[in-house]
């Protein structure tokens, strides 16, 4: 290995670190990227130099945001007095795409993971009190994970806001659409019997 | 998908032009890149800016060569008097790690491919030749891909070399290391018996 250029060894190592990626795929990726034309790979490296000043976390939701442009998430068209907590700005644009929530957002950074060492103080509660007060909203709505992380997040959340006396749902656990049942896991099944609705 | 960020957009897109990545492995590499530090980030970036210029072809035999270093491939202390023909620069790395082969080396470029518009034409055989020539080479290895196009460029350049009565070799086809004969293609199997040696 020691043979290739040194550079390129460097771009090697700097390709591994994106996930999934393993030694043979960024290998690939960075004979790939050689077979480009320089102005391609000069668009392409400086996008990636400039993209922490060109694209912003909105100071009042967290969700990406254009430096340019007010946040897309926080639009006054959107309905104000409803907040969906998110762990990553990524989610946002995930329950976006399925147009059926138009409310606000709120991206909580990380999840509560004692074995991360991440803990319950780490989450900016006080910013996000602030916000749910300021905006007078009238239900919560937790989209985190359905994992042990998620799970003991929204417990966690849900113990605070109960005590606000403030509407807080979460998202609803059953079959995922088009699956079959002799697929679908026992804790997924369960929970589908248990949330069944009248038909 | 239209309310990502412009550049974030931009850097999915560069993303997306990487073999074997898609949309959703792009999206997921780009939010990747912006949890990285701005450090990190920025070296990545200006590594892929700058790889043409730091990265090389060795003018002589093709491969990759650092900069400032003379190339690996063309060292006094390999055996000047073999030389492999490869179709892309990275076979020869795959090559060498075999510690199989200590001679030289010689990028072809691309293989004769009809359908791609790539004819025997494309191929830079007076530089080759002169090559072979100047080296007073005594055996020219072609080692091509197993596929139409590596066959057909094989041909092609049997029949020249033949005519100035050098002696050619091709790497042998035969089983895998490794592998279950049942599971075998007809075409290898058959190869490996029209090859086989004796005990």
């Amino acid at each position: 290995m020691s043979v290739y250029p040194k550079k390129f060894l460097l771009l090697i190592e700097c390709l591994k670190k994106l996930p999934g990626v393993g030694k043979r795929t960024a290998e690939r990726f960075a004979f790939e990227l050689l077979s480009w034309n320089k102005e391609d790979l000069s668009f392409f490296g400086s996008t990636i130099c400039e993209l922490k000043t060109s694209v912003l976390c909105c100071e009042a939701c967290g969700c990406l945001q254009d430096k340019e442009k007010s946040c897309h998430f926080c639009s006054e068209k959107r309905n104000q007095n409803l907040l969906c907590i998110i762990a990553s700005p990524k989610d946002a644009f995930a329950l976006d795409q399925t147009n059926s929530y138009n409310g606000l957002y709120h991206v909580l950074g990380s999840l509560i993971s004692p074995l991360e060492g991440k803990h319950a103080e780490n989450l900016d509660l006080d910013k996000l009190f602030n916000r749910i007060k300021k905006l007078n909203i009238e239900e919560v709505i937790l989209a985190l994970d359905s994992t042990l992380e998620g799970d003991a997040t929204s417990l966690f959340l849900n113990e605070h806001l109960q005590k606000s006396h403030i509407k807080v749902s979460k998202l609803a656990l059953g079959l995922p659409v088009g699956s079959n049942l002799e697929y679908v896991d026992q804790g997924t099944l369960s929970q589908a019997f248990l949330g069944r609705h009248s038909f």
